[in-house]
């Protein structure tokens, strides 16, 4: 799993966001319009999709996430194992991810599954990996291929520090350095701080990754300053932020008791809670289980399949042009 | 994952409780002995004992659990990779549930391994299955194995409902019916209250066991009743309650109003809230949620690497009284 | 893997034959018509399917297969990755296997997935399990489903002897007295003598499955006799006869030496060699080799993911008529 | 799979050696002593050394391996699952390996596990990678590490050419080239010519390693020229060549013929096939089955999993002069 860059400042908040809508969220409860930030969103009747652009660094610090355009589409039903629906929003995503796929139509791409295949919400990432159609090693064989609309592909899944001894990022360069690829396209999963947006939610975005992130890691971010390309940044949320349940939990606790003493100066001293103070008791909370705990559901696993098949397919269809529907369905494993 | 059978009063409470020593943990708090519970603690330099014995109905009422014995080893540094500690932890556990296989030298056993391999925190019970030494099939080959103090051995992992369709209790009815072992031992994975106990935990019981135990399914337990012979079943704790959080997050909020407004009204309000009051605001904060949430850590892959084979290594030496720490460790995969 | 049950006689010749059209083939080089067997063949463009009928005892002591009758579906492109011929012989399969399925609308099917999973040409029969569409769990709680032209089906992989110690058959005999399905259908890959039918045929057979037949194993078949249920045995050779290698040797250096010294004795003695010789020589060769040799392609994790698919898409249109051709390919994973 | 670097002329021989004994054994049938070639061999109870220098390029060429230092160590009965057995294995190989690690003690070493894990007999590389103690991380956390006697090792499996896209020399290239480690150790699985060696052999050589060698293969080398550092190459035979059992079928035809017409001029024909008309009868024979074939035994699974465990065990011992047996086998997964 991986963090999308915060700038230096954002660090200082408790509690790192992953998904720029739940960002935008968080600060948008308090003002309209927040500066150096755009958002559009539109609501179809099975999905809902924000486009947001953090236009600059005051936007930037605001919000805490870096310069860039994100896109996130969410679908409320998408557990639901509806066949159709899946078939549609992959072929949502692919428009949507298409216009950040800026290379040319030869561009060959360099497709990274992030994170740890052993632990089920960590494994989407690889998943996605191994489901793309990997072209590259055919293209000198049948270059032809070309000419029908493919483009080169290659795809590998690094996997975690605690597996190879080495920093994702320093795997990701080496390769990277080496085949020279115009494009990345990194998918990693993500912790959402709402439930609902679990296992029902892709994030598009350009600003890069960081694979691995975390409290204390010198962390190396894929993105064009380090790569030298473009990277477009997947994440899917498989789990949930752990400060979710905490924080609902307080939120609970303390209407209960304005309920309970109407009027009394208990309530004042609720009031007078401020935002920073609940995100330093959900801390408080928290700290103790370690910054490292996953809330997942128990059917993970077939969540997972899904929602890879679904990236997977629709990366399949973005990418190459001859590529129709039915045989995009049959070459994604 | 399963839960130890609770009997039908029990079951009104609104939170299962997996582990013995927590279900004590849980009444204990007000009152020193508990009717028809036997409690018995041995505290090492490295781990602690519980020895609990379930005596009657009326324990097993005031308790939620069956009546039966648990015991449970606590080695809070389990997770720390230490070999040493985990072959102690292996040997220990052998001597720990030698005293639950009442069977002969010559007893056939069969070994369960419950839960979904799949999905990281409940594939234990599988990863135990697959890691034993399967002696079965060498029998009719080797008899002299017998001699050489060698038990009959085999071993499946009836997967779960969602991957066969099969209630996972059918299953391992069928299979037992057909083999006729003289025991069964069934491993799976559980969930704990206390955040210590995920992962540092084996618990060994006598009452049976229920696998893919939950709200609203019709529960099948595997135990003397239903199969014929005796279960021993080893529980391990690899994820946390989501219940864990929000009680603590509840508790640090009606704290902290506590000291803020001092010999107010305020504190009464919060000193009359009683624990089943508490009880039902943990539910409510979950319930959006739905039941089948785990918490569980992100390096989930490495514990439960590292237990099953300590769980599996203990068998090994538990079950044939012929082989040796060393052969048990090479035939412990 | 398994073998197509053998009668007795069947047995004494050297060579166990998996596949009907090759036991077909051995026997009819020499004569016309074979008395007690039916056979019809049909060439299309890309595929050759031939339907044979293996009437009595004395068809059956003649070609060394068990009365029943056997389809083999033939496709020498099916290594090609082609997802529109794949799915042509998914939907071809589907209606080859349908007049097998002599069960009632709501018949409940048991798919059982033979083989070791851990071995890879000989993991299809549970890549097939693990593909299907598993529904017998959802009638409960969605009724319905039967009306809308779904059945129940269930779907397990018992592992093999040298994992569980059990043998194959137990736990199969076990799980359907539990369950009592109305139709079995078992998966299993096969062995076959010519290389062009590696991992470009589908056998289907009445006659029963042998799971992990082999030399001195003592044999339990299943079949309607064993489960008391119709028993479809689907078999996909992936790996190649050792045999077949030896006797082309064999058969080289006699062409040779026969064009090396026309007309001479020599020529004589190889003439006289006769079909039971040879098989006598082949039997040697292999002997130091033990009988468990598998030669195979090195790209048989390719060629297995794509044919466990075909045949899994298969099943799913031929058990479900509820099912579309679009929503039978969503839900084959 | 891979080969072992054959040069120019070497290649010109229809059939790849990977095993320098066996390359030895083919030549030395001949003659006692072949120039440029020292082998050494000693021969103890349970296990055979053999250890062969190519000692210049005219050595090279007869013998059909590039320059270097060849150790094989024969096991009989390493396919015994002897757990004592093993053990002494993994010693032996620790000893054996060690002068081939002329690297400081404060070395990095990255371990590369060749080959594609998705194939029984091809996944030994990638399941010794996962096996050994992986510490580059561990480094910054607890410097002392290096002080007990601990290296700094890291582990990767790069997959194959048809999983990824990219030819494994390339993503080793760019990985080296990264992190820059001081020694190189490959592991590979291998094909043996005879049946006695497959899944009993390994062989460790300082010539370099060709993952996925093959017929028209751009064939990039791992080793000291292309990679600036020591390359250690540990090489398993896991498969059988299929040319054996061709090879062996045809011998025993032609001394069949010869006992039954002796003295005829039928025995001088076959006395005056050449060894080198009887390779090209064997490519003749192979031929329609591409080169692509592998013969390997039924249990593939368990002795690839036992032999992958006796050379990490070996890694660890030879890697840390600071682990005890106890503790390496601990760390051994």
């Amino acid at each position: 799993m991986s963090s999308y860059s915060d700038d230096e400042n954002a660090v200082k908040q408790s509690v790192r966001v992953d998904l720029a809508v739940e960002a935008h969220e968080m600060v948008s409860e308090n003002v309209d319009a927040i500066p150096g930030i755009h958002m559009d969103q539109t609501q179809e009747e099975n999905w809902k999709i924000s486009r947001m652009v953090v236009e600059d660094e005051k936007g930037a610090r605001i919000i805490g996430k870096l310069p860039g355009r994100y896109v996130t589409i969410e679908v409320p039903e998408l557990r639901k194992k509806d066949p159709e629906l899946q078939e549609q929003i992959s072929l949502l995503f692919a428009e949507e991810i298409k216009p950040f796929m800026t290379v040319a139509d030869d561009a060959r791409v360099l497709i990274i599954g992030l994170g740890n295949w052993n632990v089920t919400p960590d494994a989407i990432g690889p998943m996605v990996a191994e489901s793309v159609f990997v072209t590259r090693h055919l293209f000198s064989l049948m270059p032809d291929l070309l000419d029908d609309g493919f483009r080169s592909v290659s795809a590998i899944s690094p996997g975690v520090l605690g597996i190879t001894g080495i920093e994702t990022s320093e795997i990701v360069l080496g390769i990277v350095d080496r085949i020279k690829p115009d494009l990345v396209i990194a998918i990693d999963a993500l912790a959402a701080r709402s439930l609902d947006r679990v296992n029902t939610t892709i994030q598009i975005a350009d600003s890069g990754i960081q694979p691995g992130a975390g409290v204390g890691n010198p962390r190396k971010a894929l993105n064009r300053e380090s790569l030298g390309v473009d990277v477009v940044a997947i994440g899917i949320p498989t789990v949930l932020d752990a400060a979710t349940i905490a924080s609902d939990a307080m939120e609970l606790v303390l209407s209960h008791l304005d309920q309970r003493v109407p009027g009394t100066k208990q309530g004042d001293v609720i009031g007078r809670m401020t935002p920073e103070e609940k995100r330093a008791m959900v801390a408080e909370v928290l700290h103790p289980l370690g910054h490292n705990l996953m809330v997942t559901p128990k059917e993970i696993d077939e969540f997972v399949e899904d929602i890879a098949h679904v990236v997977a397919l629709g990366l399949n269809l973005a990418i190459h042009k001859g590529l129709s529907i039915e045989d995009a369905k049959a070459l994604t494993h």
